[in-house]
């Protein structure tokens, strides 16, 4: 996964660079997906990929999409009117750097061009282009990402319920993960039962990546992190460990990650990598 | 075409108001494409079809598409870091009405959910979506409006000459319409020589919209145009009067005209209502 991971880094780079577009719009678009981060996204589509035994990097350009659809995001979300962060994986966020006009735009061509690597991949039928870009700009529109930020910004400064928190986490950042996964589905040829256990096994990995990530806000390590401790707390959000204690979110997130293994092994393939991978969002650090 | 844009209009906002989303995200996106406008996208993609020979209903889905996408474009311009407009169609801009946060993420929300439109069409098969998305990704991205944004932020206050100018415009606002035209005969089922004089057609008459625009800005009528004349003197804006002067600014505007009716001929399709709206854009008071 490691190879892979630099081949999409390196891809990344030579899309936008290639692009024929004003030098400081490809710059500000770079610059946030040289930023880093885990590709947790890209990493899950390759690795259901694997499952089905067929080569990842007939997955690439939907990889490619899938990151810059997840950068745009936060490059939107850190606006000085909506989270106005200044740091982001340890280094200045987009407006900081470019303005706040050339952040919003570089989101809008980020989110723009990766519809049109998956229109242009030469790797997949038309059948399932149309097929991943329904689902691509379902998971990303109105009805999931942009959805969840709406709900979670409505939801600032609320006490929420369980019920609220789990609608504004399955969309904010549960429903591109589902994306991920089913893409990786779609292009390795699912049949009707594996696509089902898929998005079982996303539903619940989703979620047991927001409430680690709820959970590392209160226990973290701010070095590994990148960005403050409590943060969340400050800006008195609803978090797992607010609405449940530590203890309650931890057992959630034990019950989820049980319940994405249990769907993975009834798709009857390959799925070590996807294990390994669930097992590192239970354990992770940062 | 007033029945069509009817029915665009009510499948517009039926689309937005069936979405399984926050109500003020969707009252947000509603907002905006209910502000109205000429509807001049959807019109000439629609009279494409039309010159065929076809319904030109068979394009509803693209037409809400591509209104959606100019409407995110509006409403992302309009915003403070951006040109920071009031009113917009004489009715307070979006973030005037619902927040900066509210409008970027509505812009955000009609941009992802016009792909969604257009892969969900069922009058469409898998191919046509797919150049469809392919060229509508193009136009509306880096490479097309959104590149021609930039160009036109980092133009601001320089000095222009007719070159720069016209890549701007090319890109900020002709190829949207570039794309109305070619995804109407993309749906028409335009042949090769067909599709390349429909792109003679687009470049000519986008090129005439600008000029006419810019024409407007100088000697248009405030209450027809619901925005203030001159505002693009008042911020030091290149403009084709301010390069060429207003006779100059003219003498182009009939040229590009004459052009875009010469590719119309030239297809051999029944290009009548495409004529009327090409003689709209030489003779516009708004």
């Amino acid at each position: 996964m490691e190879k892979h991971k630099k081949i999409l880094n390196k891809q990344l780079l030579a899309s936008v660079s290639g692009l024929d577009a004003p030098p400081v719009l490809k710059e500000a678009m770079a610059y946030s997906l040289e930023a880093g981060g885990k590709r947790i996204r890209p990493l899950l589509l390759f690795a259901v990929i694997d499952s089905f035994g067929k080569n990842p990097e007939i997955g690439l350009s939907t990889a490619s999409a899938l990151e810059m659809i997840h950068t745009y995001s936060l490059i939107h979300d850190d606006l000085p009117s909506m989270d106005n962060d200044d740091l982001r994986r340890g280094k200045p966020t987009n407006h900081k750097v470019f303005g706040e006009a050339m952040a919003i735009l570089a989101g809008d061509g980020l989110l723009t061009y990766s519809i049109q690597l998956i229109a242009e991949d030469k790797n997949l039928q038309a059948d399932q282009k149309v097929e991943l870009l329904q689902l691509l700009s379902q998971c990303a529109g109105p009805e999931g990402m942009v959805g969840g930020q709406v709900a979670d910004m409505e939801g600032e400064n609320k006490e929420l319920g369980l019920d609220d928190l789990e609608y504004i986490h399955t969309h904010k950042t549960g429903k591109l993960l589902t994306f991920s996964v089913l893409a990786g589905a779609i292009i390795g040829g699912a049949d009707r039962s594996q696509m089902d256990w898929f998005k079982h096994f996303s539903h619940h990995l989703g979620l047991s990546f927001q409430i680690s990530d709820d959970i590392l806000d209160v226990t973290g390590d701010e070095e590994l992190m990148g960005k403050p401790v409590g943060s969340d707390t400050g800006r008195h959000k609803s978090t797992y460990p607010s609405v449940l204690t530590l203890k309650g979110a931890q057992e959630q997130l034990a019950r989820h990650i049980e319940e994405a293994k249990t769907a993975l092994r009834q798709t009857n393939l390959n799925t070590g990598i996807l294990n390994q991978i669930t097992d590192l969002v239970a354990d992770r650090t940062h």
